[in-house]
């Protein structure tokens, strides 16, 4: 694994969050079939039921500011911790939300293995 | 590993939280020498470390509210994931934190090898 670990991660949660909010169909392929997702405490395993949910989400738009990222190396890989606000269909009142992403080497590239999503209300 | 992982991300922050709360320098068993805490950015390695980093929080009194938890498996492990609300010296302003866990399996317990803590301000 590379050692800048602090720039791996801020190029993949760029490019989560870009395509998040600009394609999410494409996000699917950030996952594999062992990959899981917790979303609001809803567990979904697997790349096509995780891209269905994803793809699924009761927004027109959504658009993620990131707060903080942290990062730290696991076995094969890097968790990150973002936390940010989440501005969905233009609302004037953006919500908190905190995220981890559990990613896996493979090559020169990274996977998702694990992710949980949670809004965070004040 | 026990198939019941949300039991044991339950008994290991209730675990975790009230120890926090009562007895914060005996949180260091939690810990091994390969651990890593992130602690509102900064990076600590070591179970001596993170104890010391812990128990020299200037802080008299603190008391976590867990509000939501999520677990999911990670390789020899859980990763958990937990949003709440954190009351410092009696104030009746209590600010929302989020915690990330990789706990690894040894033998029948787990310690902590990853950890990260943010303060979400609103």
């Amino acid at each position: 694994m590379a050692a800048d670990i602090v720039a791996i991660a801020k190029q993949f949660t760029d490019f989560y969050y870009s395509t998040f909010d600009t394609n999410r169909a494409s996000l699917g392929s950030l996952y594999r079939d062992t990959s899981m997702l917790t979303w609001e405490g809803q567990p979904i395993q697997g790349r096509d039921s995780i891209s269905e949910k994803l793809t699924s989400l009761p927004f027109a738009s959504v658009q993620h500011k990131v707060t903080t990222s942290d990062v730290q190396p696991i076995q094969n890989g890097i968790v990150v911790y973002v936390t940010g606000l989440l501005v969905v269909d233009d609302s004037t009142n953006p919500l908190q939300f905190g995220q981890v992403f559990n990613l896996t080497q493979e090559g020169d590239s990274f996977f998702i293995q694990n992710d949980i999503f949670r809004l965070n209300y004040g």
